[in-house]
């Protein structure tokens, strides 16, 4: 039995989270004012905060096309945990503040100094101590969607930038450097999989960026946008870019690239892939006996992607004046049924029967209330779910249903029993 | 498309963890020494542990399964946070630490202190201030599945006591007590359900405990394990017990029982469910204008379920001398496949296909290592998914498998088709 959100259907009326028409006053970022407003989070703090059922699908949804690509990669999927030990930090010489400027510090009765996860490379490391002996227990490819805690000084651009927030961090594991590279380029074709899944495909692109100690680069995925807080200079032509902080001459030769086809733009780093060498394995003591029976370090790589930065970035990106706008593929529900003249019985039996049969075959929101259809649309468009199905006393007459696309704005009539059958995506 | 588990097959020789001989030198719990040396768990320091590949596949069936459950209450899924301001908790005087004392704090950079939750009564009675104004807008029912922060003391149960560990916690939202008493009830048949869909049921009682400042009682589900922190006075006949914090001449007289008929028992806390009247709606000002037009502040309970503590209550209770023993519902994986003989090429083709076919309606753990048979068994023993598969030289001259109940030890040999089209559970 596969696990599944039990849940594949909901009356609006009993949803807890409702929408607001004005935006909260301490946001500044479109992202935060739109999902709060539809009730898809709700703030607790800076850059903290909490999602609410719809808010969640969403979440839920970008895991579940992350976690499908991570397991097509080789990815063993585990479950690692926030306080980590002093110890496995100072191996690696990321414990200090002065070091790693990000973490929450915490302490057990006794004093003991624990640190919150803003990564997960040493406390991998370590666990596979225990597994890794031999060339044949390698390479291995082992991920997790975990709380990260970082202790950012300011956190001004809703969930693009979290103190507490959702990652998928994968780490690799390779015998030597041909295997790692290999790895690294296949992640490449997985990332802008996961992208395109995403629907953010049109609007990322590579970026080559600081390598920090470990490699020459690293490479980020940067979708455009205004709302991003990193400068890129992308050239159109190949796709690729290179971030502000190792912007200059030297790199945009190494890279083949031209100056005067690059241009200055705004993106926010959706994921990044990492080279890291044998920092962490030799810092921990990660050996393996290869082929020949020498005890040599395992190469190592990461490859991050913040869940709710992603949320984040399909808001700024897709979002228009209307609100929320989703791709199929992580919207909250596939269809928003919406019945008007909800207050006539007839209607009513006949929309209720139909979101019977409809939620056996989609995933399916049921405006249910008692209010003006305007209201009813125009909340239907601030949750952004890509089609509405709308039953009304005029659609009844005719016999079928109005089927919307949020998107386009455009609607058509078509017989209910062919929604049933042929679903409501290829109608556009 | 309902998220989901993508992967429902492994093979062995790819998994990264192994099982291990010996128990771990700094361990004394049964339940963390088997899962360790089985290789679902990895400790990262007293109280706190990380879940592998096998670990977590049980962790996310134990999910699901009360997810289900929740949903059929009529609950809705939220995702709350760790960090956690303290404003909301000074106001219902559980910010201190001589209030609430198993807090762990930590510091933004700008020095404002923070906690991480031990419990979400105060956030989330602060996130419904923005929706509940009416009768209307109740009863609600809200849950989520969210990782606690317990800055024990001690902490040497294994994964029945955590430092950090999963929770699910569901909280009532009631208009009056007779709501609230309603919902209440339903809440400990929905429990009942649970401990009997994870394997608990027969050895789980509901036990009267102290309701705080709340109420007069609270209600534990305990489960009878000698490895059990608690200890409790249970009427076999009734199946009601006492737990001894409350236990006392008064107490078994106001429950109607008789103490000669009480038995001393240890167990483990599994299950708890709260009534917590209008502590914390006080506290946070959460009121609702009722069908008078009066403002009132709203009933409410809290419903917890720790994940691990279930997990390691399981391994406890249905273990045996030759390691763990999963109930079908929770097992890692439906079908341990094992090959024997396996450098025979003619064996080995007919496993990798049979295990094809089988994953199209299994999930299947497939050991395919080249190791001799009885290490192979041993670790299936060890590992415990109710039922083994095996594939050898023997088997296949007589065009059958056999398959092994992990509980009874029993084996039978049945055809292949058989297994493919009946599955294996209902052979004993």
């Amino acid at each position: 039995m596969p696990i599944q959100l039990a849940l594949n259907n909901m009356k609006q009326s009993q949803l807890f989270s409702k929408t607001r028409r004005h935006s909260p006053k301490d946001e500044t970022a479109k992202n935060a004012e739109l999902l709060i407003r539809a009730g898809f989070i709700h703030k607790e703090m800076a850059g903290v905060y909490s999602y609410l059922p719809l808010g969640l699908r969403v979440l839920n949804k970008i895991e579940g096309i992350i976690r499908e690509e991570m397991n097509a990669l080789g990815g063993q999927e585990i479950s690692m945990t926030a306080l980590q030990e002093k110890e496995i930090w100072e191996k690696t010489n990321r414990w200090d503040d002065s070091l790693l400027d990000n973490w929450f510090k915490t302490k057990l009765k006794n004093q003991t100094e624990l640190g919150l996860a803003t990564t997960h490379e040493e406390p991998l490391t370590r666990i596979l101590l225990e597994y890794v002996n031999s060339y044949r227990d390698l390479p291995l490819y082992i991920y997790q969607f975990q709380t990260k805690f970082r202790n950012e000084l300011r956190s001004k651009s809703g969930i693009l930038r979290g103190r507490e927030f959702l990652m998928k961090d994968l780490y690799s594991f390779s015998r030597d450097e041909k295997e790692h590279q290999d790895f690294y380029e296949k992640s490449k074709k997985s990332y802008f999989k996961i992208f395109e899944r995403l629907g953010l495909g049109e609007k990322t692109f590579i970026t080559f960026s600081s390598g920090g100690s470990f490699s020459k680069y690293s490479h980020e995925f940067q979708t455009l946008t205004e709302a991003g807080e990193d400068t890129i200079y992308l050239d159109e032509k190949t796709g690729i870019a290179i971030n502000k902080e190792v912007y200059s001459d030297d790199v945009i030769e190494n890279l083949k690239l031209e100056k005067s086809n690059l241009k200055e733009l705004k993106a926010i780093e959706v994921g990044n892939i990492f080279s890291l060498g044998t920092k962490f394995s030799e810092g921990l003591g990660l050996n393996f006996k290869n082929e020949e029976g020498k005890d040599v370090p395992v190469i190592m790589g990461s490859y991050g992607i913040g869940l709710g930065r992603v949320m984040g970035a399909v808001v700024e990106v897709l979002s228009d004046e209307k609100g929320l706008l989703w791709p199929a593929s992580i919207a909250p529900f596939e269809a928003h049924l919406i019945i008007v003249d909800s207050k006539d019985g007839e209607i009513r039996a006949e929309a209720d029967s139909f979101y019977e049969k409809l939620s056996k075959k989609f995933e399916v929101l049921y405006d249910d209330r008692d209010l003006r259809a305007g209201e009813k649309f125009a909340d239907a468009e601030l949750i952004g779910i890509p089609y509405s199905l709308i039953i009304s006393k005029k659609t009844e007459s005719e016999g079928k249903i109005e089927v919307k696309e949020r998107k386009s704005g455009k609607s058509v009539l078509v017989e209910k029993n062919k929604v049933l059958s042929e679903g409501f995506s290829k109608l556009f």
